[in-house]
This record gives C-alpha cells, sequence and structure tokens, in this order.
C-alpha cells in the first residue's frame, strides 16, 4: 500500500510515494523517474546498517550499477569536508551527467547528498528515501539542499528538485524515541501554519501517534507533504508564500546553533520557536492567547518543549541577526493569525523580541498560563 | 558608446553590454538590474590593483555599500579552499539574499565568484564584469559556473545565470599578449560553429585585430556574444545545442589538464583542440580538407598552435575519458560539417582518435598540408 502525491513544478514535477515496505521498491521508482546507469547511494553509519543493502539490492534488479558511500551520523556532516569526499566518491564510481545519487537517510544525508547532486557536474538527479519523520514530512521535499558552515546552518546550498521523493513508514520504527518526537514538531508545524483539522487530529491522538501507529503516520504524513508540495508549487525559491514554512525557525535556529548542533535537536528548537512566535503573534496579529496555549500543550503531550539552560537576551539577538533569512539587517517572523493561518515576513522591534523572550523562559519554567489575560 | 545584447531567458533574462570606459558605469548598470544595498566585489591580484577601485567608486556612487575581496590570480584560484574564503568574507559583509556579489576578473574569477553566488545562501544575484577577451566572449555570458577537482577542471558547479554582464573593452589594453591571443580562439571558434562571415572578418583582419584595434573589437566581440546568447537560450543547461560551444574543448580540456594549467593556456590548449575535432570531422562529415587548413592557418596568424611536448596518447586518451562530457563512458566530439556549422555529441572509436591524433602531431611539426588529398 502507497499513497502518492505530486509535487507540481512543470518539467521538474516529481512524485512523493509513502507506503510501508518501499525500500524494496527503490529500484523500481528509481528506474521509473530516469534512465541512469549508475547511482551513488549515499547514507550515515546509523541509517546505512540497517537498510542500504536493500536500496542496493532493490536498485541492482532494475540495472542500477551502485556504489555505497558512509558519512559519519549527525549534523557535524554537512560540511565541506564531507561534502568535498561526495565528489571524489562519485568520481571513483564514474558517475556522469546522466548518473543518479540516491540519498538515503534523514535531513542532513537529505541536505548534503542533495546538495552534491546540484552541484557535481553542475547538477545531476537525485532521489530521496527519507528515514526520518522529519525528513519525511520537511526536508526529502521541496529541493533545498546545502552544508553548514561554522557560522551558520544551510549559509550554502542551491535549490535543486529531486526526481522522487520515497517514504517508507518502516524506517520510522527504528528510530530513536527523542528524534521521533522532535520530528513530530514540524508535523504541528503544519498544523498552525495551514491546517487546522491537523492539529486537532494531532490533539485528539497524540498517544497513538508517540505509538508510531502505521496508519495514523501515513494519514499523517501525507497531510503535512501535501501542505508543504502545494506550497513548493507555489513558490520554488521561497521568493514570498514558502517563508510560511520557515514558522517557528528563527529563533528555532538560533537556540539550535547556540546549544550546538546535536545537543538541541531541530525539532526540540523549532517547538520552542514556535511557542515563541505565537507568544509575539498575540501582540502583533491578535492571535487568541488560547491558541498559543493550544499549541504548548500539543507540544508538551508530544514531549517536546523542555527547558533549556538560561541563557543571556543579547546572545540570542545576535545569533538571530546572523540568520540568512535577515533581509537589510533585521530578523524576520511568521506569524499566526489562528490555529491553521499565518503570514510570513515580519520584521519586530528589538525590545518586543527580548520581553517576549522572557516570557517564553516563564512559560517553560510555569505552566502554560503565562502571559494570559 | 556601448552596444546591448539580451540573452533571453525569460524571467532569467540579462543584457550584455560591450563598450568603452564601462567599468565608470557598473554601479549604474547595477542598480538599474536590483536593489541590493550590499555588494562584494571578487577580483584577482592581477585586475584588483587596476581596475577596482573605479568600480567600487561606481558603485558608491549609486548607494551600494562594497568589500573587496580579492584571489591570487590563476587558475588554481577555482579552488575549494578560495571559494569558501569568499563565502567568509560574504559573511564579514554582512551579505543577505538581496545583496550582490560582482565578478570583476577573467574566466577565473567569474566561474569562482558565480559559483559562490549560486551557492551562498541557496543563490544570490552576481554580475559578470569582464576584463579578458576570453571572459567577454565566452565565460562571462551564460551561467556556467564552478570549481576545479585535483581530478580535473569544472567538476563542481552550477547554472546560474548573472544578472547583467559588463564588458568594458579599455581593460583588453592591459591583458598581457599571451592571454589576449588565447582568448582569439574562442573567437574563431564561434566563426567555425555559427558564423562563416565572422571566420573571414577574422581571416581578412588578423592583423588589426592583433593590434587591439576598438572598434574591430567591439564588432568581433558583439558577434561572439550574439551567438553565444542565441544558443544559450535555446539550451540554458546544456542537454543539447548549447554542446557545440564545446567545439574543441574535449581535447583541449585534457590537453590543458595533462601540461598544467597555465603552462597551456585554456584557449591554446582549445585551438588544438579545434585543429584536432576539425580532422576527425574530415573523416566522419566530410568537412573539406582546405576548411581544416584555413582553420590552422587562421589560427597561427593569430599566434596560436605552438606545438607542445609529445605525449604517450593512452594517457591523453585517459584524461579525456575523465571529461565530464562523457557521457556512459565515452568522450563525444563536436564536429563541424564546413566553417559556420557544427553537429553536437559524436562517441568516436579508439583508433579513430588516435590516428587523428597523431596527424595532428604531424600538422603542428610540419606545415598546415597534412593529411591532404
Amino acid at each position: 500500500m502507497s499513497a502518492e502525491l505530486k509535487v507540481e513544478l512543470g518539467k521538474r514535477s516529481y512524485p512523493i510515494i509513502i507506503g510501508s515496505g518501499l525500500l524494496d521498491e527503490v529500484g523500481r521508482l528509481c528506474r521509473e523517474a530516469l534512465p541512469a546507469r549508475t547511482a551513488l547511494v549515499v547514507t550515515d553509519t546509523n541509517v546505512g546498517p540497517l537498510y542500504a543493502e536493500r536500496v542496493r539490492d532493490s536498485l541492482t534488479r532494475r540495472d542500477f550499477e551502485t556504489t555505497l558511500h558512509t558519512v559519519p551520523a549527525g549534523e557535524t556532516s554537512k560540511s565541506r569536508e564531507r561534502l568535498f569526499e561526495i565528489y571524489d566518491a562519485a568520481l571513483d564510481a564514474r558517475l556522469d551527467r546522466r548518473s543518479l545519487i540516491v540519498a538515503l537517510g534523514g535531513g542532513v544525508v537529505g541536505d548534503l547528498a542533495g546538495f552534491a547532486a546540484a552541484t557535481f557536474l553542475r547538477g545531476i538527479a537525485y532521489v530521496q528515501v527519507p528515514t526520518t519523520l522529519l525528513a519525511m514530512v520537511d526536508s526529502s521535499v521541496g529541493g533545498k539542499t546545502g552544508i553548514n558552515l561554522p557560522q551558520g546552518k544551510n549559509l550554502v546550498g542551491a535549490f535543486h528538485q529531486p526526481r522522487a521523493v520515497v517514504a517508507d513508514l518502516h524506517t520510522l520504527a527504528t528510530l530513536p524515541t527523542r528524534e521521533y518526537r522532535a520530528g513530530l514538531a514540524e508535523v504541528v508545524k503544519y498544523g498552525v501554519i495551514r491546517d487546522a483539522d491537523l492539529f486537532a487530529e494531532l490533539e485528539n491522538h497524540a498517544a497513538e501517534i508517540l505509538d508510531r501507529n502505521d496508519q495514523l503516520l501515513e494519514k499523517i504524513i501525507r497531510r503535512c507533504c501535501a501542505v508543504k508540495a502545494d506550497v513548493v508549487a507555489s513558490d520554488e525559491r521561497e521568493s514570498g508564500l514558502r517563508a510560511i514554512l520557515n514558522f517557528g525557525h528563527t529563533l528555532g535556529h538560533a537556540l539550535e546553533n547556540l546549544e550546538g548542533y546535536g545537543k538541541l535537536l531541530h525539532g526540540e528548537a523549532v517547538a520552542l520557536g514556535m511557542v515563541y512566535a505565537a507568544l509575539l503573534s498575540e501582540k502583533i496579529t491578535g492571535l487568541p492567547h488560547t491558541d498559543t496555549i493550544r499549541l504548548a500543550a500539543l507540544l508538551r503531550s508530544l514531549g517536546l518543549l523542555e527547558p533549556i539552560p538560561p541563557r543571556p537576551w543579547p546572545e540570542i539577538a545576535a545569533r538571530m541577526n546572523l540568520d540568512k533569512k535577515v533581509a537589510r539587517g533585521r530578523p524576520h517572523f511568521v506569524l499566526a493569525e489562528k490555529i491553521g493561518r499565518v503570514r510570513p515576513g515580519h520584521p519586530l522591534a528589538d525590545h518586543l523580541l527580548e520581553d517576549t523572550w522572557h516570557s517564553l523562559e516563564t512559560l517553560l519554567k510555569g505552566g502554560a498560563d503565562v502571559g494570559g489575560k
């Protein structure tokens, strides 16, 4: 069983296939997408031992000549060193312009291998095979690829759409609990920005979701991907609407960066950033405080919103100013109008940002009722 | 006085402005192209001392905040080290998504700075200000950007169109003789692939061209850019027609790589490669031998076609097989049907390639009459 969506981008359109047991179908799905002869499978030290052979076998059955390249698991692999090792592997494997890169893993592998595909020989084809919840609902769809610099995340990259996204739900079974929960933060995000029904469903089924119920997950992932595909189709290169996908990410990226990658997971940071954005929204768009409370409560029920070590505000403000989304030198925030609707791109006054940071700190320490009416 | 052409690529269309004294107009022309506030001017140690201040002044007059970044002159700067130094410079200069990179220099600076622009923050705007003949007629137009790997040239890169190309003919006055002559090889190429009248004009005015007559040069550069703009507009990403621009480049790249970059200049290698391609064409397309003779004679009259150190064929064959244009493992050759018309993409038998290499060696040693009827 599998569900298929499509990202509509004219000649660069591609399918998102979501289902159980799809790892064995990767070869067939790649073969449907393109006539490549050679494929480089890029994975990491966590995912490779579990799934790489199945994917390679599946590719071999469809006449791909495959080579495996494994990078260390973790965010630090989104580096120039690992990138150039992929180029070397691609040359050793004799990839040419008609070849294919298969990104088998989470967001790190997808971003890194996708950027290698975007730039090797000025761009070759790649297919995303996401194995984490975060990658399935977010990073594998939409063609954003890139690496980090010591100065910040994703500062170098390219928009390069995959030829297909193949999400096998079975791979979620082996995902560590903490990483699975962090992925749910992005799921919640889709509810806030575009899909109030999804948000309500998450509220009603938090326990089953934490239990990784396959059927429920397929439905939820499909809805997230549908929102993402729709947003990407209308604004591929993030000149407008696509910015709404960054809800919670302005503070999120800054915290992730300050705490150190891997210490605070991306989703954990985004969860904090979303509540922060909601608190800001109350003051600017008039988001009802009850919506902020619902958001914080849902995130808590999913095991997110752990308090973080206290940090002086100027450190955080400085880090947000380094964000690449800073246009004309000021950080912008996606703000919610209500659960299910947001608007992009607000620069806000410094004192407001600082006050709201303290509200967030209080909320994390206390209950969900801070700043209430 | 300046002439303006346009590369027609829909929303990504841009002008090519060719004229004398345009360095002082860079600010105005950039301002017409985009509303950026911050600009990073990338240049090299040869060009920077001559022209960087004029370009920066011109940008400042149009309210750009500029920072200068200088890389060592020469092909070795198309490296990952220099690339990541540009990212650092861009961050130090606080470039954001609306900022601009100005590539002031020859093909190396254009390719390197263009690739930095293609990938910094997933792509920002850039303007090409070519200061060599080669860059004016070839590398600055068409959006090919990239760096070299130790394994070969341009193995990493992106298609990223500039917002404008500004070619100031005055900068050619300071170009070393050898580099100027090497640039003429690409000019001759346009004659062979698309413009028999241009080819005849070059034959008739070789001496004035070597004297760098401004008026003649403007006319010639304009014609070369018109061919390039037309070819790029119909095949931006080199899936077909654009390959004709690689006439002479399959062997050319291999020789350049074997001799060592800087020892044999790109244009010098392409000159050899074009005669080689013409000799191959005689056998496949029936190109008249007199056309090969005309080509060799024109290149000689422009100071090109110097003999190179003898090399065993297997070395050259192996290097051609590493070329990124190698589809399904075999090198392809653009072949001429007559002066002014070529066809792309021929894979050829090994013995033919080897025999023709020996014909080229003989031709270089002897006169232009080798292999004749």
